[in-house]
């Protein structure tokens, strides 16, 4: 069995330990030398170049993906050379374009925040002067908060309507929900239409960037949640990981703010938390194999990331005081550069009590970032 | 942080996904191309020549082993050479030489078979004679029952005592132990001292070889297990994992049977079943970095080995039947081509309840094994 991964990033990476552990070889076709998934990387090359990627892509079983960049010319080119691909481009499209996303998602009747295609700083002024306040996004090529922003004004967005066409020929303006939490449901989905769900965790960002994540979710009626993870794969015919995030207002509704076709951030907690990590799952989804127990092997897990300080301290010289300290913790590093700000690690804690994992969680973290600290 | 593993089987493999998840650089010094930690593979050669092993070593933080065939001058080079080497030359010598881990644990007060050092058929009658049957060893060179022969007479080991030079000079002869279970204890030491020391477990052997381990051994006082394994890891100076394998008597007295000195198949389960795995427990000790707790993540754990059951059969095809039977099955397989008796994988189950779990993993190995069988 052999799987083949676009880009060579940690969500690469971190496939690598569940294809050992099940025997599937996997190969990885990164942006450069030295990416975070180097140990499995086969080649280095461009993947939006339709032949690179063919070629990567002969003799393995299925292609899948640790980011949803891959243009569709290059998915569709994959296809009809006969590649298997999962997720594949109809799917792909809903996470590549967050209009794309937008339109699917209210044909399916899914709750989501307002919002308002916008082409001109007219029509997003009206979208705006009854609320004050809302969210611009550029429909492609945004994460990480990048691609995101907050604006009283069409003015504040001008650099991006001068450019509309590299954006996706359009903006996407959305209300700005004042939400009570926020949310990820994390599905596995195989071609053969086998869902698997874990529970719903709390996300909680800083920045626009995860920075800690509890699972489950506390004190959450876990039906709504599972109901739109599902119907959202189901709905958009998504094969592999699907990460969805959503709001929760005031009133308890919940409303999906983002999606993710592939492991993600907010599931990393199941790499020692749930019977079967989103990593293993996804390779078994991938390879139509059957989906494993997603059911929690405690009552909590906290899951806290661990973004770079500066551009020198890597964690790794920092293990001797911290694994001391906090004997429980599992400890997750990329391999990458220091960069402050880089998702650069994360580690988790199971235990009964989120309070208190999130407590030693974020403790962990502190004596991992040593004498620098995250302004 | 950069590890050398010296040999390329299954437990440099699995040390593998505990070096990426630590951010640790693992490479792997192999006898052979294709072997089973190809994916950590830097150097393929010959591991009884110091040159090869010294050039290896250059630039790695520590050395250590996937097994103890290590000759004692490479090993003495390597040291004399400023290389890191856990565990050490003195401390292997006692994995290396069935004899000279019986002396030693004599001087240590730990308990053991009755035992005798043999150099002539009339020795060894004179040993047999009151007893019956005895356990035969060749003192180097055995492991997974071979160099074990039970024996009512001396003509039965004729042709060792033919070889005695090649088989170290002598041959060990032990009571045969009418125990009551087999036991073994796993613990890890570094070198500034620090030890930790898993749950005690039962195995179960057949023909030699490991079947079936179950975590926590049941009803088993566990205080002596536990001061035998660190009276052994101290005693011998063992750093890394040790594992102490024994015989409970019918009284339920211990008595140590075989060490080693690495991760070992017995420790398996620690990969789902305990929050620090034995690979990476041994990294970080090998290392001299603080020990990771080794409580389980589960009242009961059952580990299931899967031997080959021909020439053809390497489970991955049956990976269908068996997952979509036991979804909280953890499969490892470990890319090794298939032949008969080999050991080619293993399932682990966590749960409440020893028996119903090694019913279970004993359903899904047979699911694996599909319409061969092990006879």
């Amino acid at each position: 069995m052999r799987v083949g991964v676009i880009g060579g990033g940690q969500l690469a990476r971190m496939m690598y330990p569940a294809a050992i552990a099940l025997g599937v070889e996997l190969r990885v076709f990164a942006e450069s030398e030295g990416s975070s998934a180097v140990a499995a990387t086969t080649k280095v090359g461009d993947y939006t170049d339709l032949s690179q990627v063919a070629s990567f892509a002969s003799g393995l079983d299925v292609i899948t993906f640790d980011h949803e960049h891959v243009p569709q010319q290059v998915l569709l080119g994959l296809v009809e050379a006969g590649v298997r691909v999962h997720p594949g481009p109809n799917a792909l499209a809903h996470a590549q374009n967050k209009l794309v996303m937008r339109k699917r998602l209210a044909e399916l009747g899914l709750p989501q925040p307002q919002w308002k295609e916008v082409q001109t700083p007219g029509e997003l002024e009206e979208f705006l002067t009854p609320r004050g306040e809302v969210v611009v996004k550029t429909p492609i090529g945004g994460y990480d908060g990048k691609g995101v922003r907050v604006v009283k004004s069409a003015a504040e967005v001008a650099d991006w309507f001068d450019r509309l066409p590299d954006l996706g020929g359009a903006l996407l303006a959305e209300e700005k929900v004042e939400f009570k939490r926020e949310l990820a449901q994390l599905v596995a989905r195989r071609p053969s239409g086998q869902i698997a769900s874990w529970p719903t965790v709390q996300t909680i960002q800083s920045g626009g960037v995860c920075s800690e994540v509890i699972a489950p979710a506390p004190n959450l009626d876990a039906g709504p949640a599972l109901e739109i993870g599902k119907a959202v794969a189901e709905g958009l015919g998504v094969t592999g990981v699907l990460a969805v995030e959503m709001f929760e207002d005031q009133g308890g509704k919940l409303l999906v703010n983002e999606l993710a076709m592939r492991p993600h951030n907010s599931g990393h907690f199941s790499i020692e938390a749930a019977v079967t990590s989103q990593f293993e799952q996804h390779l078994r989804a991938v390879l139509d194999l059957p989906l494993g127990s997603t059911e929690l092997r405690a009552p909590a897990a906290v899951m806290v990331n661990l973004l770079g300080v500066d551009d020198d301290n890597d964690f790794l010289g920092n293990y001797q005081t911290a694994m001391a300290e906090f004997p429980e913790a599992k400890f997750h590093t990329y391999g990458k550069t220091a960069r402050k700000g880089r998702k650069m690690g994360h580690i988790t804690l199971l235990g009964e009590d989120a309070d208190q994992l999130l407590e030693r969680g974020r403790a962990a973290r502190s004596a991992l970032y040593g004498e620098a600290s995250l302004d």
